[in-house]
């Protein structure tokens, strides 16, 4: 696994930190590498469905990000990137008292980043994985995603 | 278009009201009929991602609700339903001041419940298509959706 | 609707004859607009599964072909494309005579073009939608689509 | 990785004989485990597209045999199962002699079974990956997969 290089480490972390969703979830960047991110969150009321398990759709958000940014850490200089689409399956209830999101990119090419997410739920110190994605990143060159 | 029964609908007001995350959202239920939702959303940083628009991951949650509550609108008494999976294009920036999401129910199965989700963003007094889901929902016994 | 020009509508029904995989489907172009094409194939056991129904994954093929042309039609002179992704639901067995794949343009960006596809069955004069399908096609400059 | 009972392979290596899909496109069941599935199928005219290379509906078409059968081979007596739904990411252009689709259950629940598939192309004796998919089958009570 490459590193990335300091600068765009800085300017990955950065743009993180402006997504005001990943705020709301009290989310954290837990690992920043070349093709490879991980993002967790706690589980609190606050992205909850009806019965007190993580919101599916929150899962789904988490599990986008880390795909997203595992695609923004392999961009050239100039270019930016947008979601074109993603698909999730859910495996198992995510009941537990965090979450953490796996993002990998499976193939770069020049105009799109096919990246692989995988969302662990930690229950009583136990790791299971309970949902999957596959997603798409469109890369364009005339927007900045700082 | 069916309309539910009085019951029904209060069953379904009160899960709605019980996701912590469609809170989170200040989500509003716009509309509740037979395999028929609308869900908004005002815009706020809280949601946002680093552009200022729409987090991908919170449009995809409010479609993944809409359709969500779609399927539960037909469910016969004593069934619950889980989310299997979902998909999500993205057709146009989510730029604007409010979301709405509707989610239709496509084919309801004895076991399988398939939905169609639309999302809009309101800018301005204009409404534009901004996602589009295909999402499946699992028909449990088990299970309150209360 | 828009009729798409002779010339460009010749090119299209071209490539179609040279689609080996919709010649061994006995596929018929059934209409051809701009950014909506209807692909037919009547059933055999060539393209059956274990239970003499329609193969799943022929049901895909043909939706896939269907959206594919429904983008190619809307593209500039000099462009091409290439399927990106596609998700399918199926809504019921396709039992029956003869299938009709319907691909219609929900959105045309520079760089994507996202496709819907239904796909019905037709059984003694009956029809019926037996699956649906999202679609991503990615347009290119440097790969003829003849 | 679990072997398969000698009666439920021979079921499911009977089973695959009587896909005529399988037939048409010259497949090949390359390996049968408990939970893992794999299938080739040679490049041929019947089954390209217009720049004959595999087409991509073709492709789908076989992640998708390898993953139901991964399905199936995890079945308990007396269940079947149906294909829910599936959604296929490419991700480099299938041009080659032979494509060899691996499958693999992800999660085998009571209901749902949820699995992902991996298509390699095979091109002077190098194997390249070229789509993976995610697919969602369906256990039913009343149906043979026989």
């Amino acid at each position: 696994m490459r590193e990335l290089l300091p600068d765009r480490k800085a300017e990955l972390v950065n743009s993180f930190s402006n997504q005001g969703l990943m705020k709301t979830f009290n989310a954290t960047l837990e690992r920043v590498d070349h093709g490879h991110i991980e993002i967790s969150m706690p589980y609190s009321d606050a992205v909850s469905q009806q019965h007190k398990f993580f919101h599916g759709g929150g899962i789904g958000a988490l599990a986008d990000s880390a795909c997203g940014y595992a695609a923004i850490s392999q961009l050239q200089d100039g270019e930016a990137s947008l979601t074109a689409e993603y698909k999730i399956n859910f495996l198992s209830p995510a009941d537990g008292e965090r979450l953490i999101a796996v993002g990998r990119v499976l193939k770069a090419g020049r105009t799109l980043i096919v990246c692989q997410g995988d969302v662990f739920v930690e229950k009583e110190g136990q790791r299971k994985l309970c949902a999957t994605m596959l997603m798409t990143m469109c890369v364009v060159k005339n927007l900045s995603h700082k």
